[in-house]
């Protein structure tokens, strides 16, 4: 059967290739500089660092070296907040290969996490151009657009990566579920494990119930706060059959309207039902 | 880097990404009960496989593993010519990893196989039902589908794998290229590097030029010889404009028609070409 890393590799796979999922590259959309290609190149790419996290590497070891890998395709950044999910949940799954994955086994991973980790995490900045806004003043030494530079500020202070994604989970979707024990994952698992039909399919019927259920902080970022908004506000009306959501779809990639934090959440998703046993 | 058996999986998963490639399961088609993802799967699966042809093992025992993982998903057989192909050329390129892979290196490694070769191929028929014919009626006791029972027979007449493939050239275009230095797969990894754009769509377009060449030897075992011909004569007025590749793939998907040797052979030669550095 496939190990914990393939599984994951697979949920990168999985998620790229669900269609229609408004807003993100998927099998029949996709951006002139991010095609489709750059993911599939990306997740080929991290397989090591998912590798080094199945062997029981530190996960900013393994998350850096993931990131460093995945960047190997010419359009950069494609799945860095998918990978931040993905190297915790495959620690967890590999340290008790008998037992199932479940919330409390990924929680224990991350708040296991040393002052190394979050130094591992600022080194794999220096791989990708990572989309982040300015640092709210108190956290400007902080700030992850300055990568290894950060450093001894973080060593000074004691830092773990744990703290770091609690520094950030007011503002970030990826680090809020370190922070509450990928309570979203798990529960988008849960939809894709009850459905059924093609499971790609059923990765974008989980997308957008994700999209619509709070703001992507993804597009908060890029864009603004009233586009997030708006996204959740469609996103609800594609659920409800008021508009369809493939047409939802070709509107947020003309306007660049791009869901990246719910991308990240649902390979994480897919990689929770990969290993509780989805069959594909 | 991307390792061999990492270039390996890429080529697997670009080859399905292409689009049209009329008749083959490709990013915009696939049949009811062979869908993209399981191609995906199929690719992840396989990995061990080309990780140990990668790691030197023998090439049946590789290819065995390989067919054993791929068929890890619930639609049978995706990519065992792919494999076929696959295995030797991961081997050939990570025998002289300075040096460039070629002709000369495939030939090496195929005409080196051995009568342990041959038992750990018709092994991997255990794994999977894959489409074959009658086969003449001196060859029955050499009949892929009796699997690992044919094993007396290999070791009895000391038949390497290399003999066997030299045994079905004559009606099978994945044996060919064993035979044939894997020209087909060189000359095609020649037009992908030359093209530009996006890879899988030179990757179609060279799955196009190879249809028009000759009649797909899956074509023909699973139809028949009319078959074969009637679509090498449209792909070429596809490649002459006289009619739309996108409507001559929907037709053939409609008809069944499924040309499985020519995609094997277009990933084999989008591995040469990324082992080569063409980049993604």
């Amino acid at each position: 059967m496939r190990s914990p890393a393939q599984n994951a590799q697979l949920a990168l796979l999985l998620e790229v290739s669900g269609t229609p999922k408004p807003g993100n590259v998927d099998r029949h959309r996709e951006y002139d500089d991010l095609r489709f290609e750059h993911f599939v190149a990306g997740a080929v790419g991290s397989t090591p660092g998912l590798e080094l996290a199945q062997q029981g590497a530190a996960v900013g070891r393994a998350f850096e070296r993931g990131v460093a890998g995945m960047a190997e395709q010419t359009a950069g950044n494609t799945q860095f907040g998918a990978l931040l999910l993905l190297v915790p949940l495959v620690r967890a799954a590999s340290s008790d290969p008998g037992a199932a994955l479940t919330p409390q086994a990924a929680r224990d991973v991350v708040r296991a996490t040393t002052v190394e980790d979050a130094c591992d995490f600022y080194r794999a900045f220096e791989h990708v151009d990572v989309g982040v806004d300015d640092p709210p003043s108190d956290l400007e030494a902080l700030d992850v657009r300055w990568g290894a530079r950060v450093e001894p500020t973080l060593r000074e202070r004691e830092l773990t990566l744990f703290d770091v994604m609690e520094l950030s989970a007011g503002v970030d979707g990826v680090a809020r579920e370190w922070t509450q024990e990928f309570s979203r994952s798990f529960g988008a698992a849960d939809w894709i494990e009850a459905g059924d039909g093609p499971v790609s399919e059923r990765a974008a019927d989980a997308f957008l119930r994700l999209l619509a259920e709070e703001p992507d902080t993804f597009v908060g970022k890029r864009r603004d706060r009233a586009t997030a908004t708006e996204v959740v506000e469609r996103a609800q009306d594609a659920l409800d059959g008021a508009i369809d959501p493939e047409e939802l779809a070709t509107e947020f990639v003309r306007r660049g309207i791009n869901p990246g934090t719910t991308a990240d959440i649902t390979a994480a998703a897919l990689f929770i039902a990969l290993e509780r046993g989805l069959s594909v």
